[in-house]
């Protein structure tokens, strides 16, 4: 059977674009992490070396500098959705573009009651992320979502009624602490959306969800969570949500004469559960 | 439209896995890093709560140390066969069981010419990747690979000839260096081979194709290791391979009266092309 | 010469320590890595491998885990203080305890102008911490201080009037973005005062100052801040501060035909400028 | 009181700098990371913004890279010497330059019983390190080390005698794994050494006395390490070591039937033992 090329693609990843936004009395200050990937006629450059049809990864982030200035102004779905558009339309090779952009937080600072024109703190490991794909056909798919949002509950989590067996020493629980470190990613129904109004309600009812269930295992609630943002926004088509498990393993203090009441955790980082799920209308 | 669940999986991941194997005269060390993904029956405990199909993750956990005094005492493949083969056998709500397990490096030292029986180094970034999957029906695939494999060549390396635009800066060069930090996965025909004469073949070979390529792209390097890789091994039904590349950018020292003929280079982390393809038979 | 011991200590680092504190109708929810570093009469255990008067490194960490339930229920200084004196209480050989604590923030959930009784989020980068020393004749020592704290300006900020050789190439500005990681220590000039109080005191006249500064240069900024911390609290003797140079530097958009008006910045991680200062009370 | 600027410093931190050495028939490849700290006239800049004796940051990269063509041909400890001298002679403000470089490894590939000319192997842990300090009055110190070198035996190691208290659950044992992430930094007693083969004479004496000796604490090894090394290398005035404890845990295996005869072991990140220590000459 001869030998061929199936699947590829390529990339400039991890591109760093600070944006300052100077109205006047104030600024605004976004940093954002673009990836750029390309899937096209790509053949003779993997065969023969040929790279007539190779936009190069340096160029892509130019790219994402000189349209900066002009369009990167609102969300990063906007702006996703402008470098896709750039990509499918100038390079005909091009079969479908997809543009990641993550993007850091950073919050004002407020002193006094009033909010601080161009002063910031940073630094939380949560990002709000956007991906745009954009074919050579011109479908256009949006998704939204968030990474690295650390919950934790202290309260309505148990774990009960599980298999047991040879190897089962995990004591039943009605009282436990959930812990995440949450990924979400939800497909929107459109490309033309309040794509910032949505994200903060879709956001807010995460946690609402997450705060408010009474937990009977982390699939539990990572459906819960899907089921509600469902419901709650017909601009959803499906959401993904990756909910590992952050365990909090009650110390053992009997040996030192005393009873752990829930009280005092060991933290752990490996390992730990994790539980993937996508929740779709059907 | 009602709501419900799709794809779902869970399990233990980073299950941290440190075996020594006793002979007479001499130990062996192996360390590696085992993950549990479970697919099958899992609605209820999404929908109501109801965990009597959900084997807990710490019961995982325990099994895989529990099994690895009898049988991790091979390659990962055997290991991750024997786990998946159990979480399938006992477990009917599961649908497919995938292993993955991910192995650190540790050389024997050596001295005067001879190993040393029981002391060690370690710490390379290099990890050799097994995959298995198991479903209920009895398919089994098995994937061999690496991560973290960093290479590097100073010559032989070029990109021309590749299509400029308005945000063209990237100069043409026929003498670069090409530096890529590889992952490789390959699928393999059988679950019945010798997984440790081919892994060593298949490094070799992805070595030595690296090196000797005359670059014209990461594109046509990561095709010809790819294409060497089917040619020599009957055993590998397709390969993957991620060559992001680790640009070394020659440092102007044009402002200090220098000429920099290749010689001195900024290494930088981001952002960084991000190369992917996989080869097959077609 | 012979050779001898000079400078030794050893402990337990990282003793990841949760505590659920249960109030009726809330709970408060603390996180904190606590490291314990002995120093002592451990020359024999160096020389001769006689153990006897080393406290192993996994009692160290029991003790911080059984003294948590009745005494972790304040500040981290406080239990500092607590774990200080227990091992040195107990330790005839120890002439020195240093415990270091480093707290992860968790902040209360807040809905509809309430704050949720047990739902938390996290994940932030910026630590408080807290290092306490005892030696054998009861000199007791507290530091305070705060880690991983992102502080960015997008104004009021150049750098002017450098020297100037023939590696000359960064152009002076009067208008950059400033923006660090920020890492402060202060030494207390007592044992006994209100940690909580002054730590938020503290911390909110660093944001104020590093947000009003006419910063010359991170220099200026450092000492401006140390200068306040001094000043309005009589309670701390001198103050360290580290303060990373996090460059955001404007992208050179003239060969795109753009002029780049302070708008569009890269973000890079390597190389940085590294300042530190300590000021004092002189 | 009145309140003033007490020790403090600056530099660039983290400047990567790759080196091609062009041989007739062969290539060198060399990668580093360059910190320069600078202590000074430095206190205008900190109260009056008067920056006219701050050499730049960028300035001090730049000399990094553009003294590195004709000098950073050999050791790091001699590139370390010739930017200090660059720094204090070019500087009268500089009171003190140090320099801290630390190497990547990287191996030439090996194939049919030659090197490959041009093609390299990378990713260690382990790095070198030297650090060159100069003052202003001509003092030279030299330290050579290593970061990051992982160790590990499975034999010749044990923990017994150590005192027990109520907090004690540990159980002595006279046959444990011993793993370490081995620190390394000792001083020479001159400027002006064969550093290379030093580093290497040094590097074997810390593998060899690791791997023989008959372990009783980690502090007991370190020890040994830093005997060995003085009692065989005149040139070094004194060695530090930090041996962290990198626990390897037996896992329970007595619920599930099976005894763990120091077979199947738990590798824990955190927390662990830190040991560090200082053998120097009395």
């Amino acid at each position: 059977m001869p030998i061929k090329l199936a699947a590829n693609a390529y990339g400039k990843n991890a591109v760093n674009l600070s944006r300052v936004i100077r109205h006047a009395g104030h600024h605004e200050f976004r940093q954002v992490s673009v990836s750029v990937q390309l899937t096209g006629d790509f053949e003779a450059a993997h065969t023969l070396g040929d790279n007539s049809l190779i936009l190069p990864t340096d160029t892509q982030k130019n790219t994402v500098y000189a349209l900066a200035k002009e369009h990167f102004t609102g969300t990063i779905e906007a702006y996703g959705l402008v470098l896709a558009r750039h990509f499918v339309s100038r390079n005909p090779q091009v079969s479908k573009a997809r543009i990641e952009l993550l993007e850091h937080g950073w919050q004002r600072m407020h002193f006094d009651g009033q909010d601080h024109p161009h002063a910031f703190t940073g630094g939380g490991s949560e990002k709000r992320r956007a991906v745009v794909e954009l074919t050579a056909d011109g479908t256009t798919t949006v998704w939204a979502g968030l990474k690295g949002l650390m919950l934790l509950k202290t309260a309505d989590s148990g774990f009960v009624g599980y298999p047991k067996d040879e190897y089962t020493v995990l004591p039943e629980t009605t009282d436990r602490i959930l812990a995440t470190e949450c990924e979400a990613e939800w497909e929107y129904i459109s490309a033309d959306l309040d794509f910032e109004a949505l994200y903060q309600k879709i956001r807010t009812g995460l946690l609402r969800t997450f705060s408010a269930h009474q937990s009977l295992s982390v699939q539990h609630t990572l459906y819960a969570i899907g089921e509600k943002i469902l419901e709650q926004n017909d601009e959803v088509k499906e959401i993904s949500l990756i909910m590992p498990n952050k365990h909090h393993i009650p110390f053992n203090l009997t040996p030192f004469g005393q009873e752990n009441t829930n009280e005092v955790f060991v933290a752990t980082d490996a390992p730990f559960g994790y539980i993937t799920g996508t929740v779709v209308r059907g």
